[in-house]
């Protein structure tokens, strides 16, 4: 943290900062009757970066988003859950303009200045009529306490909204996502927006955010399935007047998105365990990556995780098919601090590992041998809720 | 297939060819009591060969039998089940040799020609008492008739044996296989034993036994997880007296080792369906299998079929995520053959393909609009069963 700098976390959201208004409504794309669509404006127009899913089938709200960022400035986001408005084709592309124009009409700014998300069901076209209704209520209904509803509006299979607000002295940074399946970010994933009152140009909090990204929504995976409709987006309206260093920005966002990244893998299908795993000694910061990735991505550890089972040999498993030139005579795994495999066979003496996965929070730790570099990832275990939300969670 | 050439499915499994006998035995291994040690011997000297995991961490009867193949020639194999004697260290190369020199006095044969395969709990070193008990009852018990129990003594979740035998003319091929979950083959996955009583040189079983592994066990994956254990033996004892071609030689062994496949999917834990995933217009053979794969392997994918759900969506998100720089409007999918997507976006008029994944066989197929290349992979669905069998596994 940068020295001098002190974050306190306060109540509420993406309206926490001076300047945000938000609303959400339920316009009848979620079956469930629930909240399914919210619109956030800015007083001001805001600096603006996002960060966006790299899966080529890019969903049609992804590529409109990513067009209306070029000029680097936003004052509003209209999204919708319910349909993820992807594999949609011209029609959809045409679907996510019109979001962002009837938003624009009714804020009186331009459609450039608004982005669209969308989550949920692919392949499906937007039902526009109620799209419509919708933003023409949310605009109405626009108030800096919105935030809560708009956090809830957004979730799919989430159990619980997410949100974040930090007082960073000078100025307030909130935020808010969602996401719980289809997670392993390759950029961004999920949906999450960050606000601030901070006074930042566009290029900083671009490579601010971007940094940020990096470290905590790239690094966590729910079911190694990366989504078609994943999105980071960051405004700063300026209203608080204070001017942040570089230094200072990136602390409290990489705070933020911790946190909300946290949230989502905690709240990850069927969620029963938070696991970590850090791979260290690694050649290099890309292998460090690839080796924890296989891990919490494999569904054997996954699996143990869930039945409480200090399966080391499926976590060498998975390292060494992920790394297959890798001497297993140099590697080591340690679960919740007790060494469980040393230099490739069984440690001695061999530790009380069976207590320690008991708990909800599970840390697997690999090391190498092969040099000074590592890597952190954070996921949950894999349940019999998550076949069931995704054996039913119907198309 | 050849021209000409007839084959006929026979009674049997390893045995079934001239020249070999096997028994299994229950020395305890296993809690269960049941059988978990099997022994295989040839009558004469075989040209013999294997393909073996890539997994870094190679158990130690892989790397044990490795060696021992550097002579092209074995007269048996000894397998148990229980214990897959892997991240073992020094200790499990020891008890890997011991087992072969054990089989080997008891037979009066060289070490060498003995080939060793485990299967079960990574990271716990054998007994080699129960071990020892184990090969000399089994050796006793050695019969023409013992095929059946060694192909259920090598089981550890399968819920049943995979045998088969042809008769290919002038010689006969059996063959039996073993797994069902940490099935992912890069090179072989689990285990599987082939043998036949043609005469073959070592040269020639060694290249077709590659080629076919790469069109048949490679092609397959239950959970993504490539094993430490993997092995696939054939070995050729030339009883028949017959000199099959390359050609009769690959289509026979083609048609055993695709049996043999397709049922260590029907049998993936916890399997109800059976998935076919097909990618044709591929840039390249790599790209194709890349793209199969990872439709193959994505838990959205296998969770939606489990659930019979046609949700081609998760199979072009799958797509997308593995290969990212495609172009989405080139893309196709095809569920049982009813058209889904149509260049990116959904198919009009849309069929019943609801109606198609109700049964036991579902087949995807993506097309990609790049070129000529294809590939195919076959897997199962994720279901409850998968999960309870993987997190009541104890270590």
């Amino acid at each position: 943290m940068t020295k001098g700098l002190e974050l306190k976390s306060i109540e509420g959201g993406i309206c926490a900062p001076v300047g945000f208004k938000a609303a959400a409504v339920a316009c009848g794309l979620k079956r469930s009757g629930e909240l399914d669509l919210c619109l956030m404006a800015a007083d001001n127009r805001c600096a603006a970066a996002g960060t966006f899913t790299t899966n080529a089938f890019k969903a049609a709200p992804v590529l409109v988003t990513t067009r209306h960022l070029e000029g680097g400035h936003l004052r509003a986001a209209v999204v919708n859950a319910g349909n993820a408005n992807a594999c949609t084709g011209e029609r959809g592309l045409r679907d996510a303009e019109s979001m962002a124009g009837i938003a624009a009409r009714e804020l009186g700014i331009e459609a450039q200045e608004v982005a669209v998300a969308s989550t949920g069901v692919i392949g499906r076209y937007l039902e526009m009529e109620k799209i419509e209704e919708g933003i023409v209520e949310a605009a109405r209904r626009l108030d800096a306490g919105g935030g809560g509803e708009a956090a809830r509006a957004i979730m799919t299979t989430d159990t619980r909204p997410k949100e974040v607000a930090l007082d960073c002295g000078g100025f307030t940074l909130g935020g808010m996502a969602k996401g719980a399946g289809m997670i392993k970010p390759d950029m961004a994933t999920m949906l999450a927006f960050l606000t601030t009152d901070a006074q930042v140009e566009t290029a900083l909090l671009s490579r601010a955010l971007r940094e940020v990204v990096e470290k905590t929504f790239n690094r966590i995976t729910v079911d190694g399935c990366t989504s078609t409709n994943d999105m980071v987006l960051c405004m700063a309206g300026g209203a608080s007047g204070y001017r942040p260093s570089e230094e200072e920005l990136k602390t409290c966002l990489l705070e933020a998105c911790s946190r909300l990244a946290r949230a989502i893998v905690l709240d990850g299908e069927g969620a029963t365990r938070f696991v970590t795993v850090r791979v260290y000694g690694a050649a290099d910061g890309g292998e460090a990556k690839t080796a924890a990735m296989a891990v919490a991505d494999s569904p054997l550890v996954k699996t143990a995780v869930f039945g409480g089972d200090p399966n080391w040999g499926r976590v060498a498993q998975a390292v060494g098919a992920a790394l297959k030139g890798i001497d297993p005579h140099e590697v080591c795994v340690d679960i919740c601090g007790i060494r469980a495999m040393e230099k490739g066979a069984p440690a001695e003496p061999f530790g009380d590992i069976e207590a320690a996965v008991a708990g909800r929070e599970v840390v697997f730790e690999v090391g190498l041998g092969r040099g000074g570099s590592e890597a952190e990832v954070w996921t949950c275990d894999l349940s019999y809720d998550y076949v069931r939300i995704n054996a039913e969670y119907h198309t």
